[in-house]
This record gives structure tokens, sequence and C-alpha cells, in this order.
């Protein structure tokens, strides 16, 4: 494809996408297809001779779109937000069109220099501590996503345990620390880092707050020391998966310190939040505290997949279990010391120039945009958490500071596995209709509906009209 | 930015990618730029305010710019080519439009079909084992990079020891098998999974060929099995980073069939060749032996990064090794067990519509342009080869039969550091000169010039044009 052939397609696929956001309330938010049926309809093989990207773009419309879930749709309310918008697309379109690789700073210094800038401007954004700019030991760089972020962390923290796991391998029993609302991806960085899932601690959490209990944490830790194996993670969660719920960082820290423990704090959601001054409590304790911390502004800040920010307050234990330098990368900048080499910091060798996306929004939104995005939606969500909460028909799970709220329909007459039955099949019909997308979960046994608000294209009327679907299904 | 800004803007960054591709040769390959000048440029501080795209385009072009080494120049040789074409850029760019996340069938059902579909196509493409194909017990999946690939093969490989690594930890000693010229993302894998870098072991290679010795893992093997270790997973490579060496992967096969380990095959840069049925003979092997495999079409199959293809003989291993599924993950699709979750098959949760991109490369350029696209590069790293040959002042390392050629000035009066020392020189004078981009390797203490021809832009002149320089240069 010519530069001249790309000029007019490349028109034509920003004509789509443009046509594909303003028409998107037309589609059933989530794809309606049965297991195999996009597959039956594309060619078992591959074409001979090439094609025109017009085919493509028929394709994508009659075969392919029936089967995604728009998670730009305004009445997607699942999971949580995976924002997307405007200058983000057009900041990876960037990335995709220069095509250069940021594995270490030579390679192309703009996208390590641009990463680090970026990073630095995230964290006065958010009024995260100075230490975690890049300037001294510390640092912040892109990874592809949270459950990464943990596992390097997780990486790191073997490092500091002075027990020379990346160049030993695992010889003695590590234990890693959470609750049973901290994040799945938790548990695969036990798995993928020889830790083993079984090496996982439960830490109790308050029934209220379903927050995280310093004092039993303290407990298992001074078990686990005893009986000779060695703590080396735990993850404090700000804003859990399934109801946001939020670890006391400040205690959690402190038994951190007193073991000496690593400690990671997962704000993959929430983190973002802190862009505006009156949530910027949820910050607590990280300044003194964390060792790690990790926020996905792919999820709630507008940009789109992969962008999660992570930073160490040191960054010297991960590289130090990451860092392997073969001939073929050898380079002047890399040996002068006097550059960052993201290589180092990360899963992968290979790394786009996400940085661009990252900067595209945050120049587009200023800091304004991004807290006006912030604030529309958790007050979209505390008026929808009113509603909830004055039908006798619901209840509502507090507290809810975000931008999720999660509820269930009351059925005081049922048993609960009953009303856990009902609850999904009002889910499965909600969801059937395609006018709104919500998932669940579970607490104490109990179903709840999950209601994420995210997307910038979701108005008050979308929320309106997901209030009046749900009380109608109930 | 509305739909309607967006249709405006993106057509302005179009013009800009097409403009940038077509005046790309206006640019000195490898940037020019000192450590911390691009940083040096950038505002400290994020902008409270908005701002207009024209702008973010505008500090592109004047602070950006200047900082990026330019992997699509036809004047770049270094590394392995990391290519981006039309096709895959407008592929990936609807990727990001539709910001749909594929973690699980039911995020997004089209994005895991059109996925398996596309792989499939691959091994029929590539001439692959129909075994690879997702029909069986075996798979193919998108990862970001041949480092994870390394990574989740090595995972597969701990868990099918039957030592119940991912539960219960790593507990006993295990190993992995490499060369010294197998790609340090093996001995990544090692650190990350808790094996250890103590725990590689550097198989011999032959002096002429730099292949693996089957002979001698095969006693590696016995030893460690004597000295009670567990041996996990052997790396064989098919294009290795250095000089594109060759394991023989029948041989080596015998031996992890026989001692009962995993064989992964590493042809990262390599594999895609074999869409020429002229160079299928690199697939001998695969078919009987390999338990994983990986080549990435964002090297040389013009897909931009990232892109990396992995095919597991039976996928089982890995799943057990990976899968955790927490409540709000739970779907009627997954439980069914009718459908595929990715998220199963890599290291991160969340996934990007990566298949939409490999799908247009495949569809625009056709089998047959992609054989021309292999063949076209081969021929020029051919020709190269035989210019080098020809000239005593050179000597050339053999054989070459992709599109690498390694080479060095012979400086027949001086010992041999001195005359590393001079080549390098040779290539900082050259790279210093924005001409053309090369990169380096050491094999047997010799210094070795790397051109790798891969760049759809490259055309015969630019090759001339390289060579005449390079001659001037020494
Ligand atoms: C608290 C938390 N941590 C981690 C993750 C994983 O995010 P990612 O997809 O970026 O790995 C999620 C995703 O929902 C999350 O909510
Ligand atoms: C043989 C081989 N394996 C693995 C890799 C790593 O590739 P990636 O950047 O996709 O991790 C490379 C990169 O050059 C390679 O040449």
């Amino acid at each position: 494809m010519s530069p001249e052939e790309f000029r007019r397609i490349g028109k034509v696929v920003v004509d789509w996408i443009a046509d594909y956001r303003a028409g998107i309330e037309s589609f059933p938010v989530r794809s309606q297809v049965r297991p195999g049926e996009v597959r039956a309809k594309l060619p078992e093989h591959p074409p001979e001779r090439g094609e025109d990207f017009e085919q493509v773009l028929r394709d994508l419309d009659e075969v392919l779109l029936p089967g995604v879930t728009h998670w730009q749709h305004p009445g997607f309310f699942a999971y949580f937000p995976a924002n997307s918008s405007g200058p983000s697309v057009l900041g990876d379109l960037l990335s995709s069109g220069l095509g250069v690789q940021g594995m270490v700073w030579a390679t192309s210094p703009a996208c390590t220099e641009l990463e680090t800038v970026v990073l630095d401007w995230l964290v006065e954004l958010l009024g995260l501590p100075e230490h975690f700019r890049t300037d001294a030991v510390g640092g912040g760089v892109i990874q592809d996503s949270a459950s990464s972020a943990v596992l390097v962390a997780c990486l790191a923290a073997l490092q500091r345990t002075g027990e020379e796991v990346a160049r030993r391998g695992i010889t003695r029993r590590h234990v890693l620390y959470a609750s049973a609302h901290t994040h799945s991806s938790l548990e695969r960085a036990a798995r993928l880092s020889g830790v083993g899932a079984d090496n996982v601690r439960v830490v109790d959490t308050d029934p209220d707050t379903l927050a995280m209990d310093p004092r039993h944490l303290d407990e298992l830790i001074s078990a686990d020391v005893e009986a000779g194996a060695v703590p080396t993670m735990v993850c404090a969660t700000i804003g859990t998966t399934s109801t946001t719920a939020i670890d006391p960082v400040p205690e959690v820290g402190e038994v951190c310190r007193r073991h000496g423990v690593w400690l990671h704090v997962d704000a993959a959601y929430a983190g973002v939040a802190a862009v505006c001054p009156e949530l910027r409590w949820i910050n607590d304790g990280v300044a003194e505290h964390a060792d790690s911390y990790c926020t996905n502004p792919h999820k709630w800040l507008l940009t789109n997949f992969d962008c999660s920010a992570l930073w160490l307050a040191d960054r010297a234990p991960m590289i130090e279990a990451l860092s392997v330098l073969p001939e073929y990368l050898r380079d002047e900048a890399t040996e002068s010391g006097e550059v960052i080499d993201y290589r180092d910091w990360q899963v992968p060798l290979g790394r786009r120039f996400r940085a661009l996306k990252l900067w595209s929004v945050v120049r587009w939104f200023g800091a304004e945009g991004l807290r006006e995005h912030i604030r529309h939606t958790v007050a979209l969500a505390q008026e929808f958490a009113g509603w909830v909460r004055r039908d006798p028909d619901f209840e509502l799970l507090e507290p809810h500071p975000f931008s999720l709220v999660c509820f269930r329909p009351r059925y005081p007459d049922l048993p609960v596995e009953e009303a856990n039955e009902r609850t999904h099949r009002v889910m499965d019909a909600l969801n059937d209709s395609g006018d709104l997308h919500l998932t669940h979960t579970k607490v104490d046994g109990r179903t709840l509906l999950r209601l994420a608000i995210g997307s910038p294209a979701t108005e008050r009327r979308h929320v309106e009209q997901a209030w009046a679907r749900i009380r109608q299904a109930v």
C-alpha cells in the first residue's frame, strides 16, 4: 500500500470509525451471537490474491460487527469501562504509523523520553508522591495491563527479599498476601512467578467495608515468618473489582514496613479518580508506604487499551530481576547508564510508542477536561445510586464513592439461592435485550448486579433509561 | 472529541502519516539526539486547559521526530525489521476505534473467533502442522511478543512436568536448555518463572553452523536427571538473532521426546519465511516434535507491533497453568466450555482486537503478496551477500538463507581486539551519517556487522547505496 493509497483508504477508515461512533446506539450493546457463529461465516482458507480494503470493511460490517460487544456504547455498564477517546485513538494511530520500537533508549529516544515525561505529568495530575518521578531512584512505566504490572511488582519484591530469585530461582517458600476481593491477577502473578497459588494468603476483610484487616495481615505474616517462609509482597487494592472497596493503605503499609514486606497498591480502576482534588484522599498512605503503585488510564481515563501506568519507589530491584543484556542490544547509551531502557521494566522485550496516546489524551483534555470526565461519571453513578436507595424493591451496597454501583432486587420471601437465581435471570434478560449491558458479582453469597459508568458517550438519559429497564425487568 | 471532530482531525492525522511515509528518506535513519535532549524540550507540567490536536502534531514534528529512529526507513538495516504496512496500520486503527476487550469470548465473540480463524490461516500459509489448528487439542493465539510467548511456553512446560508448579510453586530444581545463540528472552523466562537464570543450561553449538549440538543436549539432560533436577524445556531456534543460525529441530526433538522434555521452537524472525514453499524446509521437525512454536508477523510479515503468533500442540497444560476464574468473569459461554477464552493463553488479562491487523494484512496482500515480500527481501540480501563475498576487503558469514547478512571488514594485520574496535568505529560512523542504520553482534570473539533487510520500502538502490557507503567507511 503506497502512501497515496494509504491516504485515500485511511480516510475511508476514519469515516468508518466516525460513523460507527455516531451510530453506536443502533447496535445491541452485548453481542447476541452464539459460539461459532462468527467463525462459520469467515472463509476457511486465506485468500491467494490480495483483496481491496473495501472488502475488509464490508466483512467488518456484515460478519464481525454482529459478534462485537460494543464497549464504547453509552449503555455499556459491564465490568469496568475500557475508555477510548478520539485523541487516544489518533495518538495510537500515530504510534502505528511511525512503527518504531522502544525496547531500549537508543532504538528511538523520543519513545522513551516522552513516556518518562508523561508519567511524571501523571504523578502531578494524580497527586502521587514526588519520589515516583523518574528523576531519582523511582520511576514510572507504561505496562500493557495491571496484570503485568502486579507480576513485575512481584518479581521486584522477590528480588528484594535477598534470595537471588532471578538467578537461583525460587528455593524457599515465598508468600503473597491479598484479600478475597483482590483482583485475580495477584493469584496469576503467584502462578507465573513460581511462588504458587497455594502461597497466596487470603487476609480477612471487614464485613461492612470489605476492606483488608491489617491486624489479620499482621498475624498471618508473623505466622509465616515463624514457619520459615519468606513474606514477599502484600497487594492492597484501592477500588476492588467487585465493589470498589478500599483497603486501608496506611495501616496495611505500617504492617508491611514493620515486617519489611513489599507493598503493591493496585488502583487499576479507581486510581485515576485522583485527578479530582476532592477524591485525592484515595491516595492516603501511598506516599508513605507503596513500593509500587498501578492505575490504568485504559480503564477510566479516556485512553484506549493498552495503557496501564506502574510506578516504583525504587526501580533497582525490578531492573535487577529483569535485566539481561545480550551483545546485539549493547549500545553506547545503555553502557553509559545515562538513559532508561524500558525493556528492563516489563515482561516483553519489544514495545510500541504507547506514550503517544496518553500524551494526546492529556493535551486534548487538559487537567480540566480529565477532572470533568471523572466528575461527570461519578455524578451519574451517585444519582443512579440515589434512585436505587429510594426504591423499596432494591437493596444498595454502600459505599460507592466512584462510578460503580452494586445493588440487587429484594426478594424478601425467597431463600438466598433462589434470590440469586432470579437476579441472574434479570441480568440475562437485560443483557439479551441489547439495551444495556451489566455484569454481576457475589458478596457474602449474595449475587449483586454491577452498574459501572465510564463511557464518555454515556449521558444522564442513558442512565435513566437503564434504571427504567432494570425496574421493568424486575 | 465528537465523531465529527474525529472525522476531521483523523483525516489530518492520516495525511500526516502518508506524508511521513512518503518523505521518510529525508530523515537520518538513526536519531542523532543526545540523552535528555527530547525531554528537555517537553513541558515539565501537564496543561491545565485542553489544546488543539494541531499543536500535538506540531510538537510531534518539532520536538519528537528528531528523537525518532525511523524503523520504516528504507535504510534501516538494524536489529530485525519491525514491519508495518498500510493495511496493518488501518487494521490496528479499526481495533482502537472499536475499543473492545477480548479477554474472554463473551466480552466480544468476534475478537476471539477472528483470532482463531486467522491463526488457522497462518498454519496453512506457513505449512505448519494441522494439529496446531484450534479444532482439536492444540491452538494458536496472538501474543504481544516472542518473549511473552516463550514465557507462556515455559509455564506450560513447568505444568506438564507434573510438579504442580502453578499451585505449589517451584519446589524442585527445574532446568531449561538453550544455546549461546538463543534469544535472551529464554533467560528472562527463567528469571520470571522462578526457574532462575542459573538453571539455564547452555548447550554447545557447532562452530561452523552455530547450531545446537543434540548430543551435548542429550548429555546435559541425562546429567541433570541423574542429579535429581527436572529437565523442563528446550528452546530450539529457527533463525537466531545474531546470525539466523538454525538449530536441528528433528534431532533436538528426538532428544526431547526421549526424555519427555517440552520443546519450544522460537522462529520469531525467520518462521514467516515459510510462506514461500522453497523456504518451507525450515519447518523440518516442527510437526513431529514441537510442543510450542512461535513466529512474529510483527517482525517480517508486514504487521505492526504487537503481533507474535504462538501455537501449542496441546493447550491443556498452558490453560492449567494460567487459568483463574473469579466470579465477576463467570459467564454462560465460559461455563459451557464451548468457547475459547484467550485470557487463559497469555500473561495480561485484558486484550485488544489484534487479529484485525493480521486479517487486514493477509487479505490485502493475499498469500501471493506475502510470498513476494519475503522473496524480494531475501533476494536483496542474497545480492548484497554476493557483493560482500566478492570483495577481498570483507569477510562474509555463511550461510545466510534469509534476509540478514553478517560480515566484517578484513583487517589482516590487526589483532582481533583492534579489528573489533575498528569495525565498531565503522558502524558508528555509518550510523552517525544518518544514511543507514546497522547493528552488530559478536561470534567467537569477533565483531560482525549485521545488515537485515525487511522494510517494504527498501529497494535495490537502497541496498546498493548502503554497500557503497559501507565500502567508503571502511
Ligand atoms: C482492581 C483491578 N486490578 C487489576 C485489574 C486487571 O486489569 P488489566 O486488564 O489491566 O490486567 C482489574 C480489572 O478489572 C482490576 O479491577
Ligand atoms: C529469535 C528471536 N526470539 C525472540 C525475539 C524477541 O522478540 P520480541 O520482541 O517479540 O519479544 C527476537 C527478537 O529479535 C528474536 O530474534
